[in-house]
């Protein structure tokens, strides 16, 4: 890719999408790959799976199983936006930043309303009020809302700030998404239930993420209002989403979901994160900036001690989140002992 | 996926797709797991494929790898297409076919002009005739060519058949791709070099094909006209097709070409091929309706002696391919036995 | 427009958009230029076009005024086609060569399925055997069909050709258009009415086209199937159709309709046809290729006469329509003293 | 029109666009609609046309007439920024607003990063905030500016405020575009020349408005940078913008610069507009929220005195642009007389 300049990003808490899979995840791969199977997704386990994730969210679902949440959630979208249709989003969301356009690329052309919302969260009233030109021919018609659980500062939308807005989104015939590429995350951060904090609150449709929480290549998009399935199946294969060899991916989320693997993975990650969070706090130069709720943290640091963090490897990368703050991302499988190292270097310092 | 139908094929000899990874390929995917990686590609194994590529091609290529073969295929084109674009390719190609519409997706609304080669080819004389109204404003503009190896009835462009294309084509400055689906199997078949069956003659990209042929889910977007890379970083992210752990997709395509995996893949799965072949074509009642020179058979079934093999569970399909002939198809991993079984379930029917 | 080609057309005879607007269109014009009015089609002008084409059609329809019958083609298909569709239609058609992909960019990338036909007619049976892959995610959906009457040889759809057509693409749940850019040329030369035509025989959808028959710059796109108007207001102000002062376009219109006048226009442009047709036709060395049925002529000329023409300023163009034949089109405004100019100029070679 | 609410507009002082034609441009079509002429643009008025906006524009223009303004922002848009780019204007603009995503649709889904201005317009600062991601793969990539030259709160952007804009845009390599729909009110309202209002002052491409300011229904793109033209004629063929009858287009745009017919038009509309903008002020109970800077007043009238006037059948529309005013147009024909009848209705009321 030469005239292409990628972010490179530091590996050691820079996402969670620096780790490679769980060994329940890659044991569940070995095993699908015994024997042959149909291809495109008509395979036993992605039946399984259907009933599986019906089971768990406590309704019967449709879900189509893919290998990339940035698809996922453009996907969603285009189920729910015509090309002349308004998305209502926060300024910093994902979909918004850091999918070089896909949700527009998939809908056709749809705008992204960009909502201010109070740090990383859109709120229902400021929803409220943007949405406007209904049936007015010269006005991109609102059409849907996005929201990212957990959300882009860190944070989680607790269970009635998901329903005031999902209020005002039908109330106003909208249909709402939920970006959930750390949803197991924010799950054990409310220590609540999938039903609880998907439809039950409103969702109606789900980009369901496990990529970064153990798995290699593997989420997946759920229907909870099935009417909205429409043409997606060949939305979906037009883009070169339907992978031939389909089951592998139905497999990691199978293995993901069983014995509550997702939980267990999601759970550490967010001890982690508190725990590095707590550490940083306690040092007096530096800032967290957005409250800690799940495996994210946000803080400022003092621009020499960047730049002495970087020399020792860490490359903090300060432009991030409109230049407020670094990020650093607790995965599934960080150690009580990479956060000391980190905490122990920065001790260092002075 | 309720609203849909999706096309059931038969597992056994239905496609190479219905196969797993081979043994060098999954083992490469537990050995890139090790350890933390920079996402998006930008890690060793994908910074090491592409100097592989390299000299397996003798010549700097730039590589894309990709999860998915028809998403290969609709971003190579939109790098030599623009919206008002024709690409001519054949009329049973995949292109055309089989990706519900991915070129136009892709391209954001190119033509694909038909051809009717002979057998499953286009032929240089057709294409030449077929190129007209460039730089006239009304009409859709001669861009690009695609042509399949192996191509979409078995058969195997020879090299001089490709130079006289690409000449066509060249000499209309239009660009030539590629389809390599079962490129190994066609570079066996041939007994040629990577070089010569590409851009010795003229093919300025490539889809690699090797999910087919081993891997689980492993492309590669390769160009040998480096100024057609254009904006394909950009184009291939606002498509969900730039995963986060990439390295596990350069992993499988490592391991493929390691020692030539590949190769050795692809002489088997056409030896069976030939092997079914030629025990069908012994057959009275069976007819091969194209020649086998890689490792797919084509072949006319009586009636009642396809609804015989469907009952004995080989669910033929007749509708295929303009209804002329059975598809069976040879896999990596497809055994002697296996053909044997069918052969002799023939054989027992009178 | 410096770095395209634009196709230079031979004025007399070239075709019937070479002219002006008949006296009544321009008075028209002048007369709805008094006084303010809403814009965007909310005016008294286009509300009364509605009821005015309701009458002439013998039924209830839905219409859209628009300036171009490019854009009325491409709108009207994107109603009844998704991203994924299928059009059906002829080889020849101006969708399919002469709109430079406006129909794909309209839909979002469908799929033009090109029909051989009957000279410049599609057949029932054709079409039939077309149609295939429906609810299959790997093909690209059956979704309308388009003819075009006057159609690309000149010749006209019988109304029971017409029936045919449209039974077998309603059989399949296909959606009928008539791309009508000669429409009241056909309709005089079939001696019927435009219900029996159109809904009477199937139509969904029709441009209207008034341009080439008397106007400056006027179409319309009419519904017969109220529930295919679908977004079809937004589609059309997205794309910059819905003009501002669209008044003048329905003005046109009005005119254009009222007192006969387009069926007065169009029976002298097919006579003068005719009269040109019989002309040439009584010609040793001049062959007409197509039955002449409304004001389009299809002949070849030996090629020292193409010369001969071109040097006495008629500039025949041989390349048009599958290198057959040179059209020659008479118009509203065509005289008899023009056709014998032309004649006479021929006798005058030997 | 069924299921689709149109924004019905108050006809007097509603906008400039309720107007028919001014004498001068009425005239011009009934000559131009004397004789036969090359369709599509390739008559001689079209290329009389070029040179007359060249010598107008002191610089050789390159000139594509077109009959919507909205077609000729989104072309003209498309044609510098790619699907994956970012289009930089005001919150407020006609593009976002007003086109119902036009700009989307021509560009393929290219976003609109909205900025705050000050009051109307946008400041070089901002926009030198805004831009960021430059090369890098995960964000749409800034592209193209686009300010609105009369902006849409009435107020006209100084030179030395272009040229800042236009400093930091190309500082950053993007383009800048000026809608133009009330170019001619801006000019006149600067006093400076149409050389000094854009390529001097930055500006690369723009949309000349002329349908507002006394034409039926005709602007023109117009490139100072030559090189950006690209593929529009295509683009715009593809949009059935390509009129065939495109002569009465370029017609208008020819009687409206002749005699400085434009000019004169505007100078009358502004005239009307400061004597209406004055009037209002005088008045206790009004508040004129934006500086009368050309042709349009914005005003906050007591809830009670809007009641009054639409009574009156003002229908006063006091919804628009931000819920903060009421937006009173005067155009090229309204009569002193008509704002003094408003005037004095305000006057009865009491």
């Amino acid at each position: 890719m030469p005239n292409i300049k990628i972010k490179r990003e530091r590996v050691k808490f820079a996402s969670d999408n620096v780790t490679g899979a769980c060994p329940e995840v890659l044991e569940a791969i070995l095993k699908a790959n015994d024997g042959d199977s149909t291809p495109y997704g008509n395979d036993q386990i992605s039946t399984d799976l259907q009933n599986k994730l019906s089971e768990i969210f406590e309704k019967e679902v449709i879900v189509f199983p893919i290998a990339s949440g940035t698809a996922a959630n453009a996907l969603a979208l285009a189920t729910m936006t015509p090309s002349f249709g308004n998305v209502y989003c926060h300024r910093l969301s994902h979909i918004n930043n850091d999918e070089c356009g896909a949700p527009e690329f998939y809908t056709g052309g749809a705008k992204l309303v960009n909502l201010q919302g109070i740090n990383g969260k859109i709120t229902a009233e400021e929803l409220n009020e943007s949405i406007s030109g209904k049936g007015i021919v010269h006005h991109t018609q609102p059409s849907s809302v996005s929201i990212t659980q957990v959300c882009e500062t860190g944070e989680v939308y607790q269970l009635d700030e998901i329903k005031k807005i999902s209020e005002v989104a039908h109330k106003h015939n909208l249909n709402m998404h939920m970006d959930g590429a750390r949803f197991a995350n924010a799950l054990v951060s409310l220590n609540t239930t999938p039903a609880e904090m998907t439809w039950k609150s409103g969702i109606d449709v789900l980009s369901f993420g496990a990529t970064k929480n153990g798995c290699l290549a593997a989420e997946a998009i759920i229907f909870f209002k099935k009417e909205l399935v429409g043409n997606l199946g060949f939305l979906m294969k037009r883009a070169g989403h339907l992978l031939s060899k389909m089951r592998f991916v139905s497999a990691q989320l199978d293995a993901y979901l069983e014995n509550d693997v997702w939980l267990k993975n999601a759970k550490h990650a967010n001890k982690i994160g508190k725990m590095l969070s707590d550490g940083l706090a306690a040092h007096q130069e530096i800032e967290i900036t957005y409250p800690t709720e799940a495996n994210e943290v946000f803080a400022k640091f003092p621009r020499n001690m960047i730049e002495y963090l970087n020399a020792e490897g860490y490359k903090m990368n300060e432009d991030e989140l409109d230049g407020k703050a670094v990020r650093l991302v607790a995965a599934w499988n960080t150690k009580e002992e990479d956060v000391n190292h980190l905490l122990k270097t920065i001790e260092n310092k002075n």
